[in-house]
């Protein structure tokens, strides 16, 4: 009997789209030259890589020379973080306490303020506003949690670091205020459009759009000054340097226009998957809970509490019969400890090691959640 | 009448072996797992990711633990770099005058000492000896120039470096110091044993090995300490976050592979091409002169100084015949400037503006330089 798979663990990594790889392959073994390099056929390559430098920044309403490519999402947010701190010294920094590991690891090298979420991971606005001083430089709230799926109301943050940015000009403070979110979670499925966002950096990676592993983009707005972290040759205005990743960045393109075209179908789409998910849990496991905003919620995450139900046993326990879905994160290489996520939303130890992510994508069809849903229904009843 | 194509530019970048993609391809959009994951399928990709690992590890006759897989080689020169001298505040290091800007931009941000080379571009060996104090923790010298292709005396260095521990013990200092090696050119065509090279750390490239681009290695050798550049999740050791780019690593290995496979054989077949360019280009044009040592170098590398010839001027008038050079590294995005190498081993500015360097590999024949040496004859009649 052949095991049937099912994969509900998008969020932690996306099969890269054929259409991805076919626009890569011409520039493996072929148009492989150094986009620095003087003659023709290294310029049609340094062509090729503005070309879809042209198509990120199209997509986010940038301009081309505001997108800086990168190894990876991790890499973006700590040029991001650390571009912007090492700038601007003896500044701070406040992030929200549902970051990235990216996020929060970079943080932690400087004076760092943590901006609490309510029980729905929404960050509580006034918190903000009161961990922001005129020492502040840099704000970095995540577009959506990786882990339980909650939109983050980065709008309103933006209106308010407008009202601060306003006020210290008044003031005649010349220290500049930044917004930064990690919007790799929400490249599927939202909005990127920075100027309806407000951000000022904004940072996506492909592995998460279907596109190559390790690519990556910083949205760095033209008034925002950073320092790189990696030094060398000057590549990305000087601020990633090494040998451009041609396929990758190539790639990453290809990946983004594809995400952000289907990006109201998938939403459609998977919206109802998550209704029938959520329904299903809620009605057949009686003390199964919900983890996250219902309202403000990335439609691929469905994020759930078993009561007295050890995640490590029973990922074991479905992945036996064939479906993959994660505790936590799978971005964090060691995660032993409880999720600090689970954490600021007030979630016990306990509870945060009976919760299970699961989370949806492109290849995902009714009839796998309705096998999970059945497999769940063995499994708890056994456990 | 077809155009003939002459790549003489291998030092740049390199295709990307078949083999090599045939080994990344079942990673793109079957086995793309995060190799962090709990469930069995991402187990195999985390697995075949420590295959990898042991690949690289046995090439360089190094513990599998001691490989950091990066995102290409100035990151992993950056890491060395930035990771020694952070772990250990306070201290200087010794680099050579003829580093890649991928060691000598991250080494500016630092107390860093630039040990000269002589006319042939070799380190002055005795100015290293007094360059290093008891707060030197880190000496780095590139193995093979990427500009001269002039190969630096590494077991010499490790020997002076292994005399300065023995002593530093002796008189109970206890600061470390390490040895670290940019050997991204040495790859394709020398031995890359740690043991026998001496060196503590050491970058390899995955771009300059028919690899993926933006693909690389830091060994870090057990006894090293060192801080990470990139935070996050943790991945390789806490020494580079970020999901694992598992068709780089893959193919990376597989390059890295059928480089040493064929080091041998690829270094005598271009050995005999070489000469026969060197030998070719000094009975042909009598003020021609070769720069860097004729004994200590790579069997790629020609670099020749045509004086009062306008180098950029002659690329160009090579491109449109389909000869593909390099006036200095184009790994510099913007080369304006006279190559700091070219100035180390005492050319004038404007003979540097009058060298070039033609770089040879995989796909390099004969006839391409008899075709290469015609071109020449022609071009510099004319100028």
């Amino acid at each position: 009997m052949s095991q049937k798979n099912v994969y509900l663990d998008y969020a932690a990594s996306t099969p890269m789209d054929p259409k991805v790889l076919k626009a890569m392959e011409p520039y493996f073994s072929k148009q492989f030259f150094n986009p620095s390099a003087v003659y023709s056929k290294a310029k049609d390559v340094r062509s090729v890589v503005e070309d879809s430098r042209r198509s990120v920044a199209l997509n986010l309403g940038a301009k081309s020379s505001e997108i800086i490519f990168t190894a990876g999402g991790t890499e973006a947010n700590n040029l991001a973080l650390t571009g912007v701190m090492n700038a601007h010294p003896n500044g701070n920094m406040v992030i929200s306490a549902i970051e990235h590991p990216s996020v929060y690891a970079p943080a932690k090298n400087f004076n760092a303020r943590i901006c609490p979420v309510d029980k729905e991971g929404l960050i509580k606005i006034n918190k903000l506003k009161d961990l922001i001083d005129d020492d502040t430089n840099l704000v970095s709230i995540i577009y959506v949690s990786n882990e339980i799926g909650v939109i983050e109301p980065l709008k309103e943050v933006a209106s308010i670091i407008q009202t601060i940015r306003s006020d210290r000009l008044s003031r005649g403070i010349t220290r500049p205020i930044y917004f930064h979110t990690d919007a790799c979670q929400a490249a599927n499925y939202l909005d990127l459009h920075i100027s309806k966002l407000g951000v000022d950096l904004m940072t996506l990676n492909g592995s998460k759009i279907y596109g190559p592993k390790q690519s990556g983009t910083l949205f760095v707005k033209s008034s925002v000054r950073l320092k790189p972290i990696i030094f060398g040759g000057g590549q990305e205005r000087g601020l990633r340097s090494g040998t451009e990743n041609v396929p990758g960045i190539i790639g990453f393109a290809a990946a983004l226009d594809l995400a952000q075209d289907s990006k109201k179908s998938e939403s459609d789409r998977l919206a109802h998957l998550q209704e029938y998910f959520i329904t299903s849990l809620t009605n057949n496991f009686q003390n199964a809970k919900i983890n996250g905003s219902r309202i403000k919620r990335v439609v691929n995450n469905v994020h759930v509490t078993f009561p007295n139900v050890d995640n490590e046993r029973l990922l074991i326990s479905l992945d036996e019969k064939g479906i993959m879905a994660a505790a936590g994160s799978a971005c964090s290489a060691s995660n032993e400890l409880p999720s600090s996520v689970l954490k600021a939303i007030g979630l016990t130890n306990l509870e945060a090691r009976n919760s299970i992510r699961f989370s949806f994508g492109r290849y995902l069809i009714k009839s796998d959640l309705e096998y999970t849903l059945d497999t769940l229904k063995t499994l708890l009843k056994l456990s």
